[in-house]
C-alpha cells in the first residue's frame, strides 16, 4: 500500500476575499494609506474553495495528500516593501494552516516567506520558526530570485542566504526552490521564469560548494528540475569541466526535483535519467496548465498518470510516490505515523 | 548518400592575436584611447587553429559541413558601446569569411551581429547585409538579451525588432537565437544562462504571433530548444490557456531546434516529441562542454552518435543531418548546389 503524496500543490483557489485585501493592501502602500482589516472568512468559505477544485481533482485522480503551500505567482515579493510582505506571507501562511486544520488527513503545510528584495532574511527565518513551530508546517518555498525576473540576487551557493539555511538545518525542514509572478515583461510566469529559474539554481549549484557546508541541507528544484534532466550531459560534463565531483555526490544527496513536468515523454525522461531516489511525486495542482491535452484526452497536471506509466520497479514507484517525501520531509513523516499512516 | 551538416559551429579557437586584440578593444574604449590596430592574422595561423580543432573532430566524427559562427560567449554586446560592437563583430565575422575561404567544402559563415544594449538594430541590418552580400554568409545569430543575463530587452515579438526580421525575410536567412557571455554572476553561461534563455524565447513566442507577421521568417532556438522539448506538455497546454493556435501551426512552421543536447536520452526525447522536420542536426563544437563522458567514453558533444542511435526512419535521419538545413538555409542550398553536393 502506497500514500500517494503530492509535494507540489498551492492554494491558487484561495477565497475572493483575501485575493481582494491583498489588492487593497497594495493599494494602500502605494498611496500611503494604512492597509485595511482581513477580511473574515468563514470556514465554509475556504471548505468552498478547496472542495470543487483541489479536494474533488486529488479523489478524481487518486492522490491521498497535498502539502500544499500558498498560491506561487502571487507571493510576488518585489511588490511593496518587506513589511508588505511580511503581513502577506502571515495571512497567506495563516490561511494554509486552516486549510490544513479541516483537512489534516489531505493537506499538509509548507510555507511562503516575507522576502523582499532589498530583505536580509531575518524576516524569513522569523516566519518560517512562526510556521513550523507554532502552525506545524513542515517546509518552506525560498524564492531565488525576489526581484521577480532579472535575476539580479546572489546565487544560491551566496552566504547571504547562509542564515536561512542554518534555520532550516535546526528545525530539519527542506525548501522548494520557487519563484513567484514575473515583473518582466519578457518573462511570462509560467512558462519561461519559473523554467528558467529553476534551470538557473541548479547550474548555481553546481558551480558552489554548499553542501560542503550544509550536507544534510535538503532542497526541491520544481517543474521536474527545469531543463536539467533534458541535459543530464550537459550538466555532468560543466561538472567535471568546473572541477567539481560527480554530481551524485556533489548535488544528488541534497537535490530533489519533482514530478511536474506534464506529458509521459518528459516524465520517461526524468526517471531514466534521474535516479528514483531523488523524484518526488508532484503536480502543481491546481495550478499553471488547467486544459485537458487533445492528445491523450486527460489534463496536462493529472502527472499521477505519467508516474503511473513509468515502466520502474515497484519499490522505485513507492519511493516517488511515498517514501521520498517522508525522507525529505521529516515532518511529514511524524504526522503521517501519528495519524497511523 | 547524406550530408552530415551541422548547423551549430562557434570559432572557440580564434587566433590569440584576435582574442587578444578584442582584450586591447576593450581596454582601450574604457580607458578612451583609440583602438589599437587589428593585428596581422596569417593563413597559416587560421589553419592552424581550424586544423587541430573542428576539422580534426569534424573528421574523426564523420560530420562534412559545419554553418560556422564566431564565438558565442566573446560576442559580449553589453560589453562597450555600439561602435565597440561594431568594429567587434567585423573583425569577427571577417575572420569567420576567411576559415570559409580557406575551407570552402567544410565550413559555410553565420554572422554575428554589432548589439549593443542601448541601440536599434540598424547597425546590425547593415552588417547582416555586409555579410551576406559581400560575404557569402547564409545566415546570423541573433542575441535575445544584448544585456547579458537580465533580460531587460523586449521580447521577440516586438516591433523593436521588426526592421531586422524584414531584412531576413529579404535576405531569405534565418537567424539562430543566441544570446552570449553572462555579466550577471548569479547566471553561468553555458549551463544557465543559454538554457535559459532559449526556454524564455519559445515562450515569448508562443505569447506573440510573429509568424503571421513574419510567415517566411525562420528561427532556430538553440541547445535541443532549451527546456522546450523536456516541458512540451506544458507549452502545448499554455499554448492552449492562452487561446493560441495548436504549436503546430503556430511555431513548428518557423522554429526550429538543433541537437545540441549532450546525452542520449535527451536526443531521444527530442526526437520522440519534436516532429523531425523541425531538428537541425548540431554539436555546438568545440564549445560548452569538451570533456568526454566517463558513462559512455564518447565526448559529451559528440551529438552525431546520439543521432546515428535514434531510432527514426531513414528519411527522417537524412532531414536532421541534412534536409532540414538546406530548406532552413536556403543560401546553403545554393552553395552545396553549386559545389556539385
Amino acid at each position: 500500500m502506497t500514500l500517494i503524496i503530492d509535494c507540489h500543490g498551492h492554494y491558487t483557489t484561495a477565497p475572493e476575499a483575501h485575493t481582494a485585501w491583498r489588492e487593497a493592501q497594495v493599494a494602500a502602500y502605494r498611496s500611503g494609506q494604512l492597509t485595511p482589516a482581513y477580511p473574515d472568512i468563514s470556514d465554509d468559505d475556504i471548505r468552498d474553495t478547496i472542495e470543487k477544485n483541489q479536494l474533488k481533482l486529488l479523489r478524481e485522480r487518486g492522490a491521498d495528500l497535498t502539502i500544499f503551500s500558498p498560491r506561487a505567482s502571487t507571493m510576488a515579493p518585489h511588490v511593496g516593501d518587506e513589511a508588505v510582505s511580511l503581513e502577506w506571507a502571515r495571512r497567506c501562511n495563516d490561511l494554509i494552516a486552516r486549510v490544513v486544520g479541516l483537512y489534516p488527513q489531505t493537506f499538509v503545510g509548507v510555507c511562503m516567506l516575507p522576502q523582499s528584495p532589498k530583505a536580509d532574511l531575518a524576516g524569513s527565518i522569523a516566519e518560517l520558526e512562526r510556521c513550523v513551530n507554532e502552525l506545524g508546517f513542515i517546509g518552506c518555498n525560498l524564492n531565488s530570485d525576489p526581484g521577480g525576473g532579472h535575476f539580479q540576487h546572489p546565487p544560491l551557493t551566496d552566504r547571504y542566504w547562509y542564515p536561512f539555511y542554518e534555520k532550516m538545518v535546526e528545525l530539519d525542514v527542506p525548501a522548494m526552490i520557487h519563484v513567484s509572478g514575473s515583473c518582466n515583461h519578457a518573462l511570462h510566469a509560467t512558462g519561461a521564469y519559473y523554467i528558467a529559474a529553476d534551470t538557473i539554481a541548479f547550474m548555481q549549484l553546481i558551480e558552489g560548494d554548499l553542501f560542503k557546508d550544509f550536507p544534510t541541507l535538503r532542497l526541491i528544484i520544481p517543474h521536474g528540475g527545469g531543463a536539467v534532466p533534458y541535459h543530464w550531459g550537459r550538466y555532468r560534463g560543466l561538472a567535471d569541466m568546473l572541477k567539481k565531483p560527480a554530481l551524485a555526490s556533489h548535488l544528488m544527496n541534497n537535490v530533489f526535483f519533482d514530478t511536474c513536468v506534464y506529458h509521459q515523454p518528459g516524465v520517461d525522461l526524468l526517471a531514466k535519467v534521474i535516479d528514483s531516489k531523488n523524484i518526488l511525486f508532484g503536480s502543481e495542482m491546481v495550478g499553471a496548465v488547467r486544459g485537458i491535452d487533445p492528445e491523450t484526452g486527460f489534463y496536462f497536471d493529472d502527472t499521477k498518470r505519467y508516474v503511473d506509466a513509468l515502466d520502474v520497479p515497484a519499490d522505485q514507484k513507492h519511493a516517488i510516490f511515498e517514501g521520498n517525501a517522508r525522507r525529505v520531509f521529516p515532518r511529514l513523516d511524524a504526522i503521517l505515523k501519528a495519524q497511523g499512516r
